[in-house]
Order: C-alpha cells, then structure tokens, then sequence
C-alpha cells in the first residue's frame, strides 16, 4: 500500500518510525505492507516510487530540520498539492497543523486527495471542524475512505469505541474532557492550590502548552474534536461555527475552591445533546470523567447501557500515530482485493 | 430469528422487555426480527414456535413466580436440555446462575445448545470460567457462535472494546475492577471512614451484596471475568483454577486509612500479565481505575497508545440484556443471508 506522508512533524515522523518497526506483525497479521513513497513538509518534498527509506529521512531531518539529505529525491519547495497531484498511491496521510480560519492548507491538501480517488487519513482537525460534512460526501461521491481516528484521544479509539461497541443502544448525549493542557492546568490547581498563571506556566514549561495557549484554553481545540465526535457518532452536520464556547482563562482559584468544598472540580466540558457546547463545568469528584493530569475522557449516556466512559491519554505523536495505523489496517480491510 | 431463552431471572426478561421495546428499530437498523420460541426456568418451560407473547410470559411470572398463566404452552417441570433438543431455534440464551464448581447446569445447556448447532448466547460465568477452550473448540466444530458480552462489564462493551478498537496495538497488561459489591464496600469504607462489617451490611441492605457474599467479595466473580476476557482478548486458555484469588475480607479500616495517606486507595484488583491474579491492591487515587460506588473499570497497558480506562455500570438486568442484544446482532451480521 502507497502512502504520501503530508505534513512530517511529530505525527507524521512517528508513524513513519511505527510503520518500520511493526512492519513484520503488520504483514503478517493484516497484509499489509505500507510503503512511504512521498513525504512533504513546508520546505519541500522527498518522492521515491519504491518506498524512501525511512530511517535516511527522519536522520535528514533531525539533522538539518529538512529532507535535503536524500539527494535527488528530494525537491526544494515541490508543494504537498503538486505531490498529491504527480505521486501514484492509494493513501494521503493529512497531519499539518490545525487552523480554524479557512482550515488550509489541510483543507485543501485533503479535498484534493479525495479528487484523486486517495483514502485520506486525516490527523489535522482544521478540515473537519470547517468542513466534515463537506469532505465525508466528496469521499463517498469518490468511492474512498476519509478516515480521522487520530483527531480526537490521540491513540485512545474514542470514535471507535462508539462506532463500533455501541451498537443496538441509543446515545442520548456525549460530554468529554477532550483537551489535555487544559485538564493539566485544572488539575493543577485543584491538587495544589495554586492559580492559573502558575499552572500555565508549568504547562509551558512541561511543553504542553504553547507559547500562544488561545487554541487550548480558549476550549476551540476541545470545540474541534466534539464537532468531530459528533458528527461521526450521531450523524449531525456541525461546524465549529455552531459551537458555543468559553474557555478556562477566567476560572479562579476561588472558583476552584468553591466547587472543591461541594465535593465537586471543575473541568472543562465539552457536551452534545440538543446543542453543542464548550465550558467549564462542576461535576462530582466521584464521576469518572473528573480525570487527572493530561488524561482525556469521554462518557457516553446510552441507554440501556448507561453511562460508559473512555479513558486515555489524549496526545502525544506516537499515540497518534497508532491511531493513524488502525485507520490504514481498516482501509486495507475494506478495500483488500 | 428464533430465541429460546433458558434461565428467566433478571436477564432474561429483561431481555424479552428489551427486545420488544426496541423491535421496530431492529428491523429497520438490522433487519433483525427476534423471536422468543421458548422460555425455561427452573420449574418449567413456556413454549410457542410462532413466539411467546412476551406480555403475558413477563406478566404470569409476575404474578405467581412461574409461566403458568400461558396455558398449555407452559410444562411444568420441563426441563432446558429437553427444550433444547425438541425446539427449533437459531439462537441459545444461557442465563442460569453462576456456580464454579461444575459450572451446571450451565455447562450442560450451552453444550447441548452448541451440539445441536445453535448459536449460544451466555450471560452465566460459570460454564466459561471452567471450561471456555473447550466450549469455544465446541462452537468452531459446529461451525456456530458463541458469545458471552454480557459476562464482563454487564452493558459496558469490555470484551467487544478490546478486540474491534484496539487493532495493531499491542496490549501488555490488563488490570480490572470487575466486582461492583466488591467496590461498594471499598469505595464506601474509604469515603466514609466505616468498617468492613458495616459497608457489607450497607451493600446488603441496598442489594447489591447477597446473604452470603463470598462469591463477591472473596473475589470469585472478579476471577471469572478476568478468566473470560483474558482467553478472548489475549488468546490465552486459562480455567478459574489458574487464577491466584485473594478477597476483600482481611481489608481494614487502617489498610484504608494508611493507603489514603499516600494518596492511595485500596481497590480490589484482577490482573493478567504472565500470570492471573485477582488481590486488593493499592493504587494512587489520581489513577482512571480508582472509579467509585458500584462502578467497574478495566484498563489495557497497550503499545503504542499507552494506558486506556473503559469505565461504566457493572451489573444490572437491563443492561446486561443490551450485551446480549448487541451479541444478537452481531450474530445476526455473521449469518445473514
């Protein structure tokens, strides 16, 4: 199986390692033999009909933070969309980084893809916050998959889960602790008293939190993944538009204590059940979702099987890239001649 | 589909409730029509090839504890293995309750059911913790399925989540709390500061711990299920025998009290590694595991996506009967014709 690797930062480097280290147990147990016949970052392109070699471009690329070190295979500024356009494959792995604008360049790199007749397995939450409806009909109407396991609980199978283990029981809501930094800094202060400035700040100096931490803490990245979750696990047509959403920038070390002395914390939910929204919320310290740390959490309210919830560790390029891996192996199923 | 349903205990009328609340959405989702052509309990059998009316079935045991009130479809003293050879049927429901010494008659019903090539449905521990290789040779032999979600986790998808979510990754060790009694009593005597004696009588008082609760909290049900789910999520082929079981019963308001001092709780814990073993353990009270009330957990230590928790409700007729559903549907998917 061909696949083009679009965007080469921690996920995309990490499936490629995973691909090369299981590459025996996914022979043997799927099949499957995933050659990387392209690899494009935002300074160029490496293409190789038959397969790079996977450990040349992630030592380029750790050494001179290019792929230059491959010769002739590689070209300087050659754009992901010419590669999609030139490089014969059956998959278009999408992991550039998430903007909620006008959700390019993934957008386009995935839209593109598809009009190829590529599968797509997308780990960049831009394209699907912005235009999932959109992109799920434009796979259908070219007869592929559009896959996306990675955009929300990193390695954890939280689409999965519902798609799959679900069946024959009614989802009457879905309610998730979704964004990792956010939970950290929660946690933080919950289990040590201290305020938010001091929390981020142990984020950023964790590198869990960016120097701009807007897209985490601002609730968009949990707003994101429950529009995602939402409209594969209940088939509704949302966008991020149609989320309201408020972050944790203005919860105090007073809220946080208020909420403590009822036995409850403070998390930032993000909740579908009529309407889509993101906001912090107390909920009992007892309730499986109250997690801690970095962890993510999802509770499906089902019935007849009540609340069941799912408890993982929500990023992290490895982690993704395993999830990125289960896509590929139900590709290969659905698609096996 | 025709379903003969021996054992009529919680399960299995909450199961033919089920089944008729929801049959307009299993044909239109699944095409799936069940129908009930026997029903057995312990002093007779209902039986109808053109389906028992499940109303007036649920309404005679109500009302004088036996399926008398259905006339002549009703034998009293009729027995399982009889209804099984006599009655033609797709599908076996086994719901008889769990006994560990011989696993009867539970072992007997899903043998003959499996023999005379029926799909068998088993909600009961026993059979499956002392014989689940063979039965499952038994099945592939007669070239029919048999299934048993119900048996781990009661509505929470456990055994279906490990096996269909957690594809290409590799699951290093499983570590659950499967015993929702067992939990009570622990989660009570640490929020509360009471005593083994007077969480037990609690647990009692409330039902959730029977007269005699050894089977409970002596840690046998733990031990069945994590027999179950480790010959079908890792492939292994233990009995109940292979399993080192040490209950809750030594567990003292100081055990409590120092683990809390730690930051730790005491959960009764049955884990597979290399070996089965089920034993109070402590853990740190930040850990997904540490679930609370009658909650069950289970986590897989799985590479490379890391630790994932599923949490959910344990027990509970209706819902243990929307784990036989989903088997029945996923019965109904493989032989569809």
């Amino acid at each position: 199986m061909r696949v083009i690797l679009v965007g080469f930062g921690v996920v995309g480097r990490s499936f490629a390692e995973l691909v090369e280290s299981e590459a025996r147990k996914l022979e043997r147990d799927y099949g499957l033999r995933p050659r990387i016949v392209a690899a494009v970052d935002h300074l160029g392109a490496a293409v190789a009909e038959d397969g790079l070699d996977v450990k040349t471009v992630l030592e380029s690329k750790k050494k001179s933070g290019t792929m230059e070190g491959l010769g002739q295979q590689y070209s300087a500024g050659k754009s992901a969309l010419d590669v999609i356009k030139e490089v014969e494959c059956e998959v278009v792995v999408e992991s550039t980084p998430t903007e909620l604008t006008s959700g390019e360049p993934g957008l386009g790199h995935v839209r593109a893809a598809l009009k190829e007749g590529r599968h797509v397995i997308c780990t960049n939450k831009g394209p699907l916050a912005i235009a999932m409806p959109a992109l799920m009909e434009l796979a259908n109407h070219n007869k592929v998959l559009l896959k996306f396991s990675g955009t929300v609980g990193g390695g954890t199978p939280v689409l999965d889960f519902a798609k799959k283990c679900l069946e024959g029981s009614k989802i009457r809501s879905i309610s998730g602790i979704l964004n990792g930094t956010s939970n950290f800094i929660l946690s933080k202060m919950t289990s040590e008293g201290v305020t938010m400035q001091a929390a981020l700040a142990e984020a950023q100096r964790l590198g869990y939190a960016e120097a701009d931490p807007t897209y985490d803490i601002g609730g968009f990245d949990t707003a994101c993944k429950l529009v995602i979750t939402s409209n594969y696990v209940l088939g509704t047509s949302l966008s991020i538009k149609d989320v309201r959403i408020k972050g944790i920038t203005e919860i105090s070390k007073k809220d946080i204590d208020e909420a403590k002395s009822k036995g409850s914390v403070i998390k930032l939910i993000g909740r579908v059940e009529k309407n889509a929204s993101v906001q912090p919320q107390e909920i009992p310290a007892t309730h499986p979702l109250n997690v801690s740390g970095t962890f993510n959490a999802i509770s499906f309210d089902t019935y007849p099987a009540g609340e069941i919830t799912l408890v993982g560790k929500g990023a992290g390029g490895m982690e993704t890239a395993s999830s990125v891996l289960r896509d590929l192996i139900e590709i290969r199923r659905a698609f096996a001649r």
